[in-house]
C-alpha cells in the first residue's frame, strides 16, 4: 500500500510500505477513505520536533476489512471514526472519561500512520465507532474531523466547561480553535468571543457561533477580555495554539475561580507557579480523550446539526501530500484533507 | 497597642503602634482573642521574599469592638472568625464561591497584620463569621485554624476532590497538609496516603485519617503511590509544601483524569508545560477561598466533630513572637498560636 513517510523536517514522501495484518485478536484492519494533516504534523515538519523516516498521520475515517477473532463492536464493512489515541475503553480511567490516558493508550501517530491506504488499529472495540450506515460522501470531511480536530475542540470547550450562562475565550483560530467555538455554541455558551486576526478565520469563528472577536494577542488581549467581561475575565477559556505567549494569554483571559482547558503544548512552554497559583483558576488539559465523545459527535454529523468539515480548505489526493503539508505550513490552508 | 514588626529577614520585634481605627463604613475593629504563626510568614522570616518593617499575620479569632455604619452581619460582642483574604462576599466571583479572588480581594498580611492586639478588617461582613456564642477556651485553637490553615486544606482537599471512593494523596505533612487529611477524611475519601518522613506528623496524619504513610519522595514517592494505586495513580493529590519538587512529585502521582488542588507554590516554582498537559489531569490552585467554608467549619468544631487544634504544637503570648517565628524556623514547632 501506499503511505506517507516523513523523511526529515520538510521532507514528505508517499511511497509503498507493506500491507498492515492482523496481530492481536483485538485488532481491526480498517481500509481509510479519507485521512488528513494535522496542525501537530508541522511540528516535526518544520523541525521543532524529531522526524527521522517516520510514518505519519493519526486522523482517519474508513471502511473495517478485517477484525481480530476477540472483536465484537465493528464487523468488516463497516464505515468507521477512530480516537488518533488508541484505547480498550474498558479500563478505570476509561470509564472514567480520559480514553487518552488508558492503560493501552498508544499515539496512533507515532507507530500506526494513518497517511496511508490501510491502518491496523489495535483495540478496535474501544477505539472505532461505527457510523448509523454507509455516510455519504459529503459527510465524510465532517467525520473525518471527528476523529481529532473536532474531537479535541470539543474537549477544550468541555474541560472549559462552556455552557449555558458562560463567556467563553478561545485562544487560537487554527482549525482546533474553530471547532472549540463550534463546541462552545453547541453545549449552549451566552458569548463565544474568538481570538483572531486572519479575516477569513474570523468569517469561520462566525460561521461556527462567536459572537464577538477580539484581535489584540497578550496583555493587549487580556485587557480586552476584560473589558467585555466587567473587569472579571471570560469564565471559560480555550487554549488551541500552544506557545508560551498563548498560554499565558489563555491564563490571563480566564476570571478567578474559571476553567481553562488547552488541548496542546510545545515543548518550550513553562508555566510561571506562582502565576498559575493567583490566577486562582481550574485547568484542564491533554491529548483529547476523543472516544469518549465520538459516538454523540456522529450523531451530530449524521443529523445535519453540525458541520465541522468546512475547517478542510484544500482537498488533495494522498499521493500529493507533500504539497499537503507545504500549504499548510506557509499558511495557504488551515487543514488539508487528504482522499483515498 | 502591641503588634508584631518584621524589620528584616530574620529580625521579629513585638512594638507599640497605633490603635486601628474605623475608615470605611464597612469596616470592623475586632479585639483578638488569638492569632499565629504561619509557613509562609517564614518566607520573608528566612530572606525567601522581600521584608522591610513590615507588619506580619494574617490568621485572627476575637471579638468585634466596633463596626462602621454599614455593617449588619457582625454586632460588637460577636466573636468572630476572619479570613486571610478580605471579600465583599457579594460580588460574581464571591458568589461563585472563589472569595480569595473577589473584586475588593485584600490579603490581610500586607497591610493590616492580625500579629497585634487589634485588627481593622474591610468588608467585615463579607470577610468574618461570627460563631454560634462565645466559645470555650479550648475551642479557641481550633476556630483559628479554621481562618487559615484548616480552611486551606479544606480547600486544598475540595480542589482535588477528594469524596467517597476516592484515593486521595497528600504532599507536605506541614500544618496545611495535616489540615488537608482531616479534610479528606471528613470529605469521605476511602483511603488517604499522607507523605510524610517525621514520625510526629505521621502520627497526626494518622490521628486525622491517613490510611497510609508513604515516606518516599521525588520520582520514588510517585512510583510508591502508583504502586499502591493499581499502577494508575491517585484520584486526588493535595500539594501543600510549594516547591518545584514537590509540585511535579504531586503531578506525577496523580492519575490520567484525576484532580490536583494546591494551596501554595514558591516563586521559583517553573512547571513544564508538556509534562503537565501529558499527565492529563484537572488541576484547581490559589489563594484558599476560606470564607466560602467557614460557616461549616466553624459548626463542624463547634459541634466538636473535628479537631484542628491539634496542629499548634506551641502556644507563646504575642510578645515572644520571635521565639515563635524561630522555633517554625528551625522546625522544633509545626505551628505556633500568639496568645493576647
Amino acid at each position: 500500500m501506499r503511505g506517507v513517510v516523513m523523511y526529515k523536517a520538510g521532507d514528505v514522501r508517499v511511497e509503498e510500505r507493506e500491507d498492515p495484518k492482523i496481530v492481536e485478536p483485538t485488532d481491526a484492519i480498517v481500509k481509510l477513505t479519507a485521512t488528513c494533516i494535522c496542525g501537530s504534523d508541522l511540528w516535526p515538519y518544520r523541525g521543532i520536533e524529531p522526524a527521522e523516516h517516520q510514518v505519519m498521520g493519526h486522523e482517519y475515517v474508513g471502511v473495517v476489512e478485517e477484525v481480530g477473532s476477540e472483536v465484537k463492536n465493528v464487523r468488516p464493512g463497516d464505515f468507521v471514526v477512530g480516537s488518533f489515541v488508541i484505547s480498550d475503553n474498558t479500563c478505570e480511567i476509561c470509564q472514567a472519561g480520559f480514553q487518552s490516558k488508558c492503560v493501552h493508550a498508544e499515539f496512533v501517530s507515532q507507530t500506526i500512520g494513518t497517511q496511508a491506504e490501510k491502518a491496523r488499529i489495535p483495540h478496535a472495540d474501544g477505539t472505532l465507532v461505527a457510523t448509523p450506515g454507509q455516510p455519504d460522501p459529503e459527510l465524510i470531511p465532517a467525520l473525518l474531523a471527528a476523529s481529532d480536530v473536532l474531537g479535541t475542540g470539543w474537549f477544550a470547550a468541555v474541560a472549559a466547561e462552556a455552557g449555558p450562562g458562560k463567556t467563553v475565550a478561545v485562544v487560537g483560530d487554527g482549525a482546533v480553535g474553530l471547532m472549540a467555538v463550534l463546541a462552545a455554541k453547541q453545549l449552549g455558551a451566552e458569548r463565544v468571543i474568538a481570538m483572531s486576526r486572519h479575516p477569513e478565520r474570523q468569517k469561520l469563528a462566525r460561521y461556527y457561533g462567536a459572537t464577538d472577536i477580539v484581535e489584540e494577542r497578550g496583555e493587549e488581549g487580556i485587557a480586552k477580555i476584560r473589558e467585555l467581561t466587567d473587569g472579571l475575565g471570560a469564565h471559560s477559556v480555550i487554549e488551541a495554539v500552544g506557545t508560551q505567549e498563548s498560554f499565558m494569554q489563555a491564563v490571563g483571559a480566564t476570571r478567578g475561580g474559571g476553567h481553562l482547558g488547552y488541548v496542546g503544548v510545545n515543548h518550550d512552554v513553562s508555566i510561571p507557579g506562582i502565576e498559575l497559583f493567583f490566577a486562582g483558576i481550574h485547568t484542564l488539559g491533554g491529548p483529547a480523550p476523543v472516544r469518549r465523545f465520538l459516538p454523540d459527535l456522529i450523531q451530530l454529523i449524521w443529523d445535519r446539526k453540525i458541520d465541522p468539515g468546512k475547517v478542510f480548505d484544500l482537498s488533495l489526493p494522498l499521493d500529493q501530500a507533500a504539497e499537503g503539508y507545504k500549504a499548510m505550513d506557509e499558511r495557504r490552508a488551515t487543514k488539508v484533507l487528504l482522499t483515498l
